[in-house]
Protein backbone atom coordinates (compact mmCIF):
# COMPACT_ATOMS: atom_id res chain seq x y z
CA UNK A 1 0.00 0.00 0.00
CA UNK A 2 3.35 2.08 0.01
CA UNK A 3 4.20 4.58 -2.85
CA UNK A 4 4.37 2.78 -6.69
CA UNK A 5 7.35 3.49 -8.93
CA UNK A 6 6.94 4.39 -12.25
CA UNK A 7 3.64 6.11 -11.63
CA UNK A 8 3.27 7.42 -15.50
CA UNK A 9 1.78 5.13 -18.52
CA UNK A 10 4.17 6.15 -21.29
CA UNK A 11 0.94 5.25 -23.29
CA UNK A 12 -0.66 8.18 -21.92
CA UNK A 13 1.93 10.61 -20.90
CA UNK A 14 2.41 13.99 -22.42
CA UNK A 15 5.38 15.98 -21.94
CA UNK A 16 5.57 17.25 -18.85
CA UNK A 17 4.39 14.04 -17.39
CA UNK A 18 7.60 12.13 -19.35
CA UNK A 19 9.76 14.64 -17.54
CA UNK A 20 8.29 13.73 -14.00
CA UNK A 21 8.54 10.16 -14.56
CA UNK A 22 12.33 10.55 -14.23
CA UNK A 23 11.82 10.78 -10.37
CA UNK A 24 10.55 8.36 -8.01
CA UNK A 25 6.99 9.16 -6.85
CA UNK A 26 6.62 10.37 -2.58
CA UNK A 27 4.16 11.38 -0.25
CA UNK A 28 5.79 15.26 1.22
CA UNK A 29 5.86 14.63 4.50
CA UNK A 30 3.79 17.86 5.32
CA UNK A 31 0.88 15.77 3.98
CA UNK A 32 1.79 12.47 6.00
CA UNK A 33 1.55 14.46 9.14
CA UNK A 34 -1.67 13.60 11.11
CA UNK A 35 -3.00 11.06 8.86
CA UNK A 36 -3.53 7.51 8.45
CA UNK A 37 -3.17 5.70 5.13
CA UNK A 38 -7.09 4.08 3.68
CA UNK A 39 -6.39 3.09 0.48
CA UNK A 40 -3.77 2.89 -2.62
CA UNK A 41 -6.59 3.64 -5.45
CA UNK A 42 -6.34 3.38 -9.21
CA UNK A 43 -4.18 7.07 -9.50
CA UNK A 44 -3.86 8.18 -6.07
CA UNK A 45 -3.38 7.08 -2.07
CA UNK A 46 -6.43 7.99 0.15
CA UNK A 47 -5.44 8.70 3.51
CA UNK A 48 -7.67 9.81 6.50
CA UNK A 49 -6.83 13.58 8.24
CA UNK A 50 -6.61 11.99 11.84
CA UNK A 51 -9.44 14.80 12.76
CA UNK A 52 -12.55 14.16 14.49
CA UNK A 53 -14.37 17.51 13.45
CA UNK A 54 -14.94 15.86 10.25
CA UNK A 55 -15.03 13.01 8.03
CA UNK A 56 -11.78 14.41 6.04
CA UNK A 57 -9.90 12.23 3.25
CA UNK A 58 -7.32 13.02 1.28
CA UNK A 59 -6.40 12.19 -2.41
CA UNK A 60 -2.37 12.32 -3.58
CA UNK A 61 -2.12 11.24 -7.13
CA UNK A 62 0.98 9.25 -7.48
CA UNK A 63 2.43 11.55 -10.73
CA UNK A 64 5.75 13.05 -9.44
CA UNK A 65 6.04 16.53 -9.56
CA UNK A 66 2.07 17.16 -10.24
CA UNK A 67 1.03 20.49 -8.33
CA UNK A 68 -1.92 21.37 -10.34
CA UNK A 69 -4.51 19.35 -11.89
CA UNK A 70 -3.32 20.58 -15.33
CA UNK A 71 -0.02 18.67 -14.48
CA UNK A 72 -2.10 15.56 -14.99
CA UNK A 73 -3.16 13.52 -18.63
CA UNK A 74 -6.89 14.06 -19.11
CA UNK A 75 -7.31 9.81 -18.45
CA UNK A 76 -5.45 10.60 -15.19
CA UNK A 77 -7.94 13.65 -14.21
CA UNK A 78 -10.99 11.41 -15.51
CA UNK A 79 -9.71 9.22 -12.82
CA UNK A 80 -9.62 11.49 -10.30
CA UNK A 81 -12.63 12.87 -10.33
CA UNK A 82 -14.26 9.36 -10.01
CA UNK A 83 -11.58 8.62 -6.81
CA UNK A 84 -13.07 11.75 -5.58
CA UNK A 85 -16.48 10.16 -5.83
CA UNK A 86 -15.13 6.98 -4.05
CA UNK A 87 -13.80 9.29 -1.46
CA UNK A 88 -17.05 11.15 -0.88
CA UNK A 89 -18.71 7.63 -0.16
CA UNK A 90 -16.37 6.63 1.99
CA UNK A 91 -16.52 9.91 4.27
CA UNK A 92 -20.46 9.52 4.44
CA UNK A 93 -19.72 6.55 5.46
CA UNK A 94 -17.35 7.77 8.65
CA UNK A 95 -19.90 9.91 9.49
CA UNK A 96 -22.77 7.21 9.39
CA UNK A 97 -20.78 4.80 11.50
CA UNK A 98 -19.92 7.71 14.18
CA UNK A 99 -23.50 8.54 14.24
CA UNK A 100 -22.65 11.86 12.33
CA UNK A 101 -24.13 11.56 8.93
CA UNK A 102 -22.76 13.36 6.47
CA UNK A 103 -25.22 16.31 4.34
CA UNK A 104 -22.58 17.79 2.18
CA UNK A 105 -19.56 16.97 0.63
CA UNK A 106 -16.70 19.35 -0.15
CA UNK A 107 -14.23 18.90 -2.58
CA UNK A 108 -10.79 20.95 -3.43
CA UNK A 109 -7.93 21.19 -5.04
CA UNK A 110 -5.96 24.25 -2.94
CA UNK A 111 -2.29 23.46 -2.64
CA UNK A 112 -1.13 27.33 -1.31
CA UNK A 113 0.79 25.73 1.07
CA UNK A 114 1.71 21.73 0.35
CA UNK A 115 2.19 22.21 -3.53
CA UNK A 116 2.36 18.77 -3.98
CA UNK A 117 -1.00 17.95 -5.94
CA UNK A 118 -3.79 16.54 -3.24
CA UNK A 119 -7.63 16.53 -3.30
CA UNK A 120 -9.02 17.43 0.14
CA UNK A 121 -12.70 14.82 0.00
CA UNK A 122 -14.48 16.81 3.22
CA UNK A 123 -17.78 15.46 4.96
CA UNK A 124 -19.95 18.84 6.28
CA UNK A 125 -22.62 19.03 8.59
CA UNK A 126 -24.63 22.34 9.61
CA UNK A 127 -23.58 21.50 12.98
CA UNK A 128 -19.99 21.51 12.33
CA UNK A 129 -17.90 23.95 13.85
CA UNK A 130 -17.04 25.91 10.50
CA UNK A 131 -20.29 25.51 9.05
CA UNK A 132 -21.22 27.08 6.27
CA UNK A 133 -17.84 28.35 5.82
CA UNK A 134 -14.60 26.13 4.68
CA UNK A 135 -12.47 24.05 6.78
CA UNK A 136 -9.27 24.92 5.94
CA UNK A 137 -7.44 26.87 8.53
CA UNK A 138 -9.87 26.47 10.99
CA UNK A 139 -8.86 25.76 14.81
CA UNK A 140 -6.43 22.86 15.25
CA UNK A 141 -7.00 19.41 14.42
CA UNK A 142 -8.86 17.28 17.14
CA UNK A 143 -7.35 13.67 16.92
CA UNK A 144 -9.92 11.11 17.26
CA UNK A 145 -10.40 8.70 20.28
CA UNK A 146 -8.78 5.35 19.46
CA UNK A 147 -11.96 3.47 19.06
CA UNK A 148 -13.31 6.26 16.53
CA UNK A 149 -10.15 6.66 14.62
CA UNK A 150 -10.33 2.67 14.08
CA UNK A 151 -14.24 2.41 13.35
CA UNK A 152 -13.20 5.67 10.77
CA UNK A 153 -10.57 3.84 9.34
CA UNK A 154 -12.31 0.54 9.10
CA UNK A 155 -15.27 2.51 7.25
CA UNK A 156 -13.57 4.48 5.06
CA UNK A 157 -11.34 1.72 3.87
CA UNK A 158 -14.19 -0.85 3.10
CA UNK A 159 -16.08 1.31 0.93
CA UNK A 160 -12.68 2.30 -1.18
CA UNK A 161 -11.89 -1.53 -1.05
CA UNK A 162 -15.11 -2.57 -2.56
CA UNK A 163 -15.33 0.58 -5.02
CA UNK A 164 -15.97 -0.20 -8.63
CA UNK A 165 -14.76 2.48 -10.95
CA UNK A 166 -16.77 3.46 -13.28
CA UNK A 167 -15.40 5.04 -16.90
CA UNK A 168 -16.79 7.90 -18.70
CA UNK B 1 -21.20 33.83 -1.19
CA UNK B 2 -24.51 35.28 -1.99
CA UNK B 3 -27.38 34.35 0.91
CA UNK B 4 -28.03 31.48 2.21
CA UNK B 5 -30.68 29.82 0.94
CA UNK B 6 -32.15 27.04 2.43
CA UNK B 7 -28.49 24.42 2.18
CA UNK B 8 -29.58 20.96 2.67
CA UNK B 9 -33.43 20.59 2.64
CA UNK B 10 -33.62 16.85 2.55
CA UNK B 11 -37.47 17.28 0.61
CA UNK B 12 -35.16 18.61 -2.34
CA UNK B 13 -32.84 15.37 -1.77
CA UNK B 14 -35.62 13.36 -1.80
CA UNK B 15 -36.65 14.89 -5.01
CA UNK B 16 -33.57 14.85 -6.77
CA UNK B 17 -34.61 11.94 -9.22
CA UNK B 18 -37.89 13.32 -10.22
CA UNK B 19 -36.13 16.88 -10.61
CA UNK B 20 -33.62 15.86 -12.91
CA UNK B 21 -36.53 14.21 -15.14
CA UNK B 22 -38.88 16.78 -15.15
CA UNK B 23 -37.80 20.35 -14.56
CA UNK B 24 -35.84 22.71 -16.99
CA UNK B 25 -32.49 23.55 -16.05
CA UNK B 26 -31.88 27.08 -14.58
CA UNK B 27 -29.07 28.99 -12.73
CA UNK B 28 -30.67 29.62 -9.17
CA UNK B 29 -30.46 33.50 -8.67
CA UNK B 30 -27.38 33.50 -5.91
CA UNK B 31 -24.83 32.22 -8.37
CA UNK B 32 -25.88 34.83 -11.23
CA UNK B 33 -25.36 37.56 -8.46
CA UNK B 34 -22.62 39.39 -9.02
CA UNK B 35 -21.18 37.49 -11.99
CA UNK B 36 -20.99 38.06 -15.48
CA UNK B 37 -21.58 35.24 -18.18
CA UNK B 38 -18.07 34.17 -20.36
CA UNK B 39 -19.29 31.02 -22.07
CA UNK B 40 -21.36 28.18 -22.31
CA UNK B 41 -19.07 25.06 -22.78
CA UNK B 42 -19.64 21.63 -23.30
CA UNK B 43 -20.99 21.24 -19.98
CA UNK B 44 -21.21 23.61 -17.71
CA UNK B 45 -22.12 27.96 -17.96
CA UNK B 46 -19.13 29.59 -17.03
CA UNK B 47 -19.21 32.73 -15.49
CA UNK B 48 -16.65 35.42 -14.02
CA UNK B 49 -17.09 36.54 -10.53
CA UNK B 50 -17.36 40.20 -10.23
CA UNK B 51 -14.53 40.71 -7.73
CA UNK B 52 -11.28 42.19 -8.35
CA UNK B 53 -9.35 40.41 -6.07
CA UNK B 54 -9.38 37.11 -7.45
CA UNK B 55 -9.59 35.54 -11.15
CA UNK B 56 -12.85 33.94 -9.86
CA UNK B 57 -14.70 31.68 -12.75
CA UNK B 58 -18.04 29.85 -11.38
CA UNK B 59 -18.46 26.76 -13.38
CA UNK B 60 -22.23 25.41 -13.16
CA UNK B 61 -23.07 22.00 -15.32
CA UNK B 62 -26.42 22.13 -16.66
CA UNK B 63 -28.01 19.38 -15.04
CA UNK B 64 -31.37 19.85 -13.11
CA UNK B 65 -31.15 18.83 -9.27
CA UNK B 66 -27.66 18.44 -9.50
CA UNK B 67 -26.27 19.16 -6.19
CA UNK B 68 -23.01 17.11 -5.44
CA UNK B 69 -20.25 15.49 -8.05
CA UNK B 70 -21.83 11.88 -7.63
CA UNK B 71 -24.98 13.28 -9.26
CA UNK B 72 -23.60 13.92 -12.41
CA UNK B 73 -22.57 10.74 -14.83
CA UNK B 74 -18.64 9.29 -15.31
CA UNK B 75 -19.20 11.05 -18.74
CA UNK B 76 -20.15 14.67 -17.28
CA UNK B 77 -18.00 14.16 -14.27
CA UNK B 78 -14.70 13.74 -16.86
CA UNK B 79 -16.09 16.76 -18.67
CA UNK B 80 -16.08 18.87 -15.79
CA UNK B 81 -12.66 18.25 -14.99
CA UNK B 82 -11.85 19.45 -18.12
CA UNK B 83 -13.61 22.36 -17.79
CA UNK B 84 -11.74 23.04 -14.70
CA UNK B 85 -8.75 22.84 -16.45
CA UNK B 86 -10.31 25.35 -19.56
CA UNK B 87 -11.29 27.48 -16.63
CA UNK B 88 -7.83 27.48 -14.65
CA UNK B 89 -6.46 28.70 -17.96
CA UNK B 90 -9.14 31.51 -18.11
CA UNK B 91 -8.69 32.75 -14.92
CA UNK B 92 -4.29 32.63 -15.29
CA UNK B 93 -5.63 34.76 -18.76
CA UNK B 94 -7.37 37.02 -16.69
CA UNK B 95 -4.22 37.52 -14.13
CA UNK B 96 -2.11 38.10 -17.03
CA UNK B 97 -4.50 40.73 -18.64
CA UNK B 98 -5.04 42.84 -15.47
CA UNK B 99 -0.67 42.45 -14.40
CA UNK B 100 -0.89 39.98 -11.71
CA UNK B 101 0.13 36.78 -12.92
CA UNK B 102 -1.63 33.92 -11.17
CA UNK B 103 0.36 31.78 -9.49
CA UNK B 104 -1.41 29.17 -7.91
CA UNK B 105 -4.81 27.61 -8.72
CA UNK B 106 -7.67 26.78 -6.25
CA UNK B 107 -10.80 24.31 -7.37
CA UNK B 108 -13.37 23.34 -5.47
CA UNK B 109 -16.78 22.22 -5.30
CA UNK B 110 -18.68 23.29 -1.87
CA UNK B 111 -22.32 24.53 -1.92
CA UNK B 112 -22.91 24.91 1.90
CA UNK B 113 -24.72 28.24 1.29
CA UNK B 114 -25.83 27.58 -2.48
CA UNK B 115 -26.82 24.17 -2.75
CA UNK B 116 -27.10 23.92 -6.83
CA UNK B 117 -23.95 22.25 -8.24
CA UNK B 118 -21.39 24.59 -9.12
CA UNK B 119 -17.21 24.84 -9.16
CA UNK B 120 -15.10 27.31 -8.19
CA UNK B 121 -12.00 28.09 -9.72
CA UNK B 122 -9.24 30.49 -8.79
CA UNK B 123 -6.57 32.17 -9.18
CA UNK B 124 -3.81 32.93 -6.11
CA UNK B 125 -1.30 34.72 -5.63
CA UNK B 126 1.07 34.96 -2.42
CA UNK B 127 -0.01 38.59 -1.74
CA UNK B 128 -3.83 38.42 -2.23
CA UNK B 129 -5.72 39.27 0.27
CA UNK B 130 -6.66 35.62 1.93
CA UNK B 131 -3.40 34.10 1.19
CA UNK B 132 -2.46 31.00 2.03
CA UNK B 133 -6.41 30.63 3.47
CA UNK B 134 -9.66 29.80 1.53
CA UNK B 135 -10.98 32.78 -0.42
CA UNK B 136 -14.97 31.66 0.61
CA UNK B 137 -16.29 33.63 3.12
CA UNK B 138 -13.25 36.43 3.19
CA UNK B 139 -14.21 39.99 3.35
CA UNK B 140 -16.30 41.44 0.73
CA UNK B 141 -16.67 41.55 -3.45
CA UNK B 142 -14.67 44.08 -4.69
CA UNK B 143 -16.56 44.92 -8.38
CA UNK B 144 -14.06 45.60 -11.14
CA UNK B 145 -13.24 49.21 -12.34
CA UNK B 146 -15.52 49.24 -15.73
CA UNK B 147 -12.14 48.55 -17.90
CA UNK B 148 -10.89 46.22 -15.77
CA UNK B 149 -14.16 44.06 -16.11
CA UNK B 150 -14.06 44.44 -19.65
CA UNK B 151 -10.34 43.18 -19.94
CA UNK B 152 -11.20 40.27 -17.37
CA UNK B 153 -14.06 39.28 -19.57
CA UNK B 154 -12.38 39.56 -22.60
CA UNK B 155 -9.28 37.70 -21.82
CA UNK B 156 -11.23 35.15 -20.04
CA UNK B 157 -14.15 34.57 -23.11
CA UNK B 158 -10.91 34.37 -25.63
CA UNK B 159 -9.76 31.59 -23.57
CA UNK B 160 -13.24 29.79 -23.46
CA UNK B 161 -14.14 30.24 -27.00
CA UNK B 162 -10.72 28.50 -28.29
CA UNK B 163 -10.33 25.61 -25.82
CA UNK B 164 -10.14 22.53 -27.30
CA UNK B 165 -11.58 19.77 -24.82
CA UNK B 166 -9.86 16.72 -24.20
CA UNK B 167 -10.97 13.37 -24.06
CA UNK B 168 -9.83 10.80 -21.47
Amino acid sequence: MGPRGGACDPDQADLDARAFSLDRFSITPALLRGGRELASLPLSEARLQDDARWPWIMLIPRRVGARELEHLTARDRAQLIEEQIAAGAAARAIGSALGRAVEKLNVAALGNIVPQLHVHVVGRRSDDPAWPGPVWGVGQAEPYAPADLDAAVAAASDVLAGWSFKRS
